[in-house]
């Protein structure tokens, strides 16, 4: 199956009430069976997820990365590896400074990111007749490995993991890799179709419809593995 | 910048001894600035790293895991969280039931997998002109998230990780995500493209030249991150 990724060209700064949704159904060509990956910083700017904090005070964005999280894994220096409210574990509850020139603010994830990918999919299918599957993407750190990859926080309209429990291969035999995170592997894709530094939040995934579902589905909470099943938290 | 993945089709059973380099001649169209993504198994094939054990004795399989690994990192029923002698933390030392019929066998990991990554680029490069970049994948599982991604064991002639350390966003504001996996996001990006049970060992990923690398460079090594700098092992 033939996939292929394309940048949706100029997005522009996204500010608080913006209508994402128009904005991108504006600039795309959407087709069914398409993945809309956005990511997190365009999704929480339009939601207002944004707060002050005061520049010459180094604790004013601790005191936000505390507000996010419900617990603190690890400290090393400034790195904080915490857990949201939502239950990621990532570094400094996912808050970042955000790139609004001249003002000193930081920006938090959206409240219920699942809930703004099923959203931004109605907006979508309300303005161009399409309901692509939509991911909502963030960079995270991984335990072992070096390097951030994108992952999904949010997702709507797509299988979030493939599951191939008691499936087997061409010979019959058990598949050793049971449960595919696809939606991760969706937000990941997209990365690498646009340059950090090029404002490209919004990468259309085409070729991908056999993950597409009719439903919003579970999003990407099915992604998140409780503390009980962890073995390293 | 539109990226698409093609996997590559009739790619035969893989045995030990087998050229795998020509396999993939004969049956791909590779331009500068490909990436070829294999899986694991293919390439563990070719290099005759499968051992029989008995299929009457549990333990058979769990003495290969042993071998593999320099340490167990935790235990739960019959999953091992090993460090492999790579550096790899994954289940089971990434050892796992081969899918060649009728032989009771398991396959292990590459001794090394950059090495094998370089030797196939360069016998590609030999076979038809063109150098891509090569990624062996595997489907390894996380700490925190459910579902398998697969990410890079051994990689040759692309850049494993694209270092935006001290460089700044279109505001000039430091980047939020510093060193991205690019060999890992290749990784996902091919598993994509096949399905689990549809024999495509081997995916092209065009449209990545950004991450071409004229040397073989650091391979995935580079993306093991050491014990001393890991919060969670």
């Amino acid at each position: 199956m033939a996939i292929s990724l394309l940048p949706v060209e100029g997005i522009p700064e996204i500010r608080d009430g913006d209508d994402l949704g128009q904005l991108i159904a504006e600039r795309a060509e959407l087709a069914a069976g398409d993945v809309l990956v956005v990511t997190q910083k365009v999704v929480s700017k339009a939601e207002g997820r944004v707060v002050p904090i005061d520049a010459d005070d180094p604790t004013s964005h601790k005191a936000v990365v505390a507000e996010e999280s419900v617990r603190i894994l690890r400290r090393r220096g400034e790195l904080l590896m915490t857990e949201t409210r939502h239950g990621f574990v990532c570094a400094n509850a996912g808050v970042d400074a955000s790139n609004v020139p001249g003002e000193e603010t930081v920006l938090m994830l959206p409240l219920d990111p699942d809930a703004s990918a099923r959203a931004l999919r109605e907006r979508l299918g309300e303005l161009t007749g399409v309901r692509p599957g939509v991911v909502i993407s963030d960079s995270f750190g991984r335990a072992w490995r070096v390097g951030q990859c994108d992952v999904a926080i949010g997702a709507a309209g797509i299988e979030p993991i493939e599951d191939w429990r008691g499936r087997t291969d061409a010979y019959g035999r058990p598949l050793h890799a049971t449960q595919i995170a696809i939606a991760d592997q969706l937000a990941a894709v997209a990365d690498l179709a646009r340059a950090k530094d090029a404002r490209q939040p919004v990468v259309i995934v085409s070729g991908a419809q056999r993950h597409i579902t009719e439903e919003h589905g579970p999003g990407a909470a099915a992604l998140l593995r409780s503390r009980a099943e962890d073995l390293f938290r």
